[in-house]
């Protein structure tokens, strides 16, 4: 089924925002690249490009979960999880000659200091991620604190490493953070889980946004 | 002494470029604040705004560098120095409304696919942090492999942080990041090399841009 145009705006946008940012990102580009009349952008966003990026933003913070849920979903424990994460996004990056990394992380930096609405909605973004990767581990028997605490840290390691390795071409430091990541949740959890801890982690499937 | 227009140039540049990124500077911006006529501009930095560009993010990249290693310097061992680096950096974030995080993180983010020689400034400036922070882990006693890797992890995991803490307004993923660092360091130290944990690490300085 053919995308509708609204759909078609808010996936350039989120494609252009992971690649560009927001300021470097204009509406021209917008509804060139989405096939659409200038004036469907005002139609389905008539708050302008603040209202498309708030949007955007929530939507790719979404997306990228499910992604990631996913990923953990198929790997038998959260230790092999988390390093197929790791090294599935490395992956990912080399594919898109390195374009293709974190979807709100450039347009977070940018709007901190600038649009408060925007700047909440990567908020609100990090956190459900946060929270929701905190749930996943303490359901693997990680006391709910820790489980937080870890949950920050690999994202805090994620994203750290999605700039070192933007910057650099290289995906030695996504390489770093997987194996002290999947080292971390693995001291975490209780040692009555099971863990099948695997030297070459698969990476099973590509991102599809 | 009074600072030159060329110093008063690219010090506003970097404040600019850290708060709202390259994209969202612009040059009538930065003589304004630079308190400088705009033919300077041209006049100092004839390459234009991605020859200004290169030399902020070298230059911010050199004196953050130099930041850290005073704070490591003031403090009797890695472990501590880590743990009062993140701590000051939390301090700085608070105390600037959560502008003031990594001097190049944004515009690494929003120049890797848009500018080559922008792009390779920013890898340069992780390289030689990675390089030097290396170097200064090897000196205490870690193995080069494991220090080059420490050293990655280190600052992927602040870099990361600063992501987060600037979207959430909070500190807490420098705080988590502080702790989990200090102890990848301590865990990685031979066991004869002096160690003084400390719970509450001390922050002795201010950034002084």
């Amino acid at each position: 089924m053919p995308s509708s145009t609204k759909e078609r705006i808010l996936d350039v946008t989120a494609d252009l925002f992971r690649q560009y940012g927001y300021t470097g990102t204009g509406l021209k580009q917008i509804v060139t690249n989405a096939n659409a009349p200038f004036g469907s952008l005002y139609h389905f966003f008539p708050g302008g490009k603040e209202q498309l990026g708030g949007e955007v933003i929530r939507r790719s913070g979404e997306m990228y979960y499910e992604l990631l849920e996913a990923v953990l979903d198929a790997e038998p424990d959260p230790v092999q999880g988390i390093a197929a994460f790791f090294a599935g996004a490395a992956e990912v990056l080399r594919e898109t000659d390195y374009a293709d990394a974190c979807p709100i992380a450039t347009v977070a930096l940018e709007v901190a200091s600038r649009s408060e609405p925007l700047r909440q909605a990567t908020a609100d973004v990090f956190d459900s991620w946060v929270t929701g990767a905190a749930g996943r581990l303490a359901a693997g028997g990680i006391p709910p604190d820790a489980a937080r605490t870890l949950a920050i840290l690999v994202i805090s390691t994620l994203e750290g490493a999605f700039v070192l390795c933007r910057a650099s071409r290289t995906t030695e430091a996504l390489d770093v953070g997987g194996q002290a990541m999947a080292a971390a949740v693995q001291a975490a959890l209780p040692p009555s889980a099971p863990q099948r801890p695997s030297a070459s982690p698969r990476v099973r499937r590509r991102r599809s946004h």
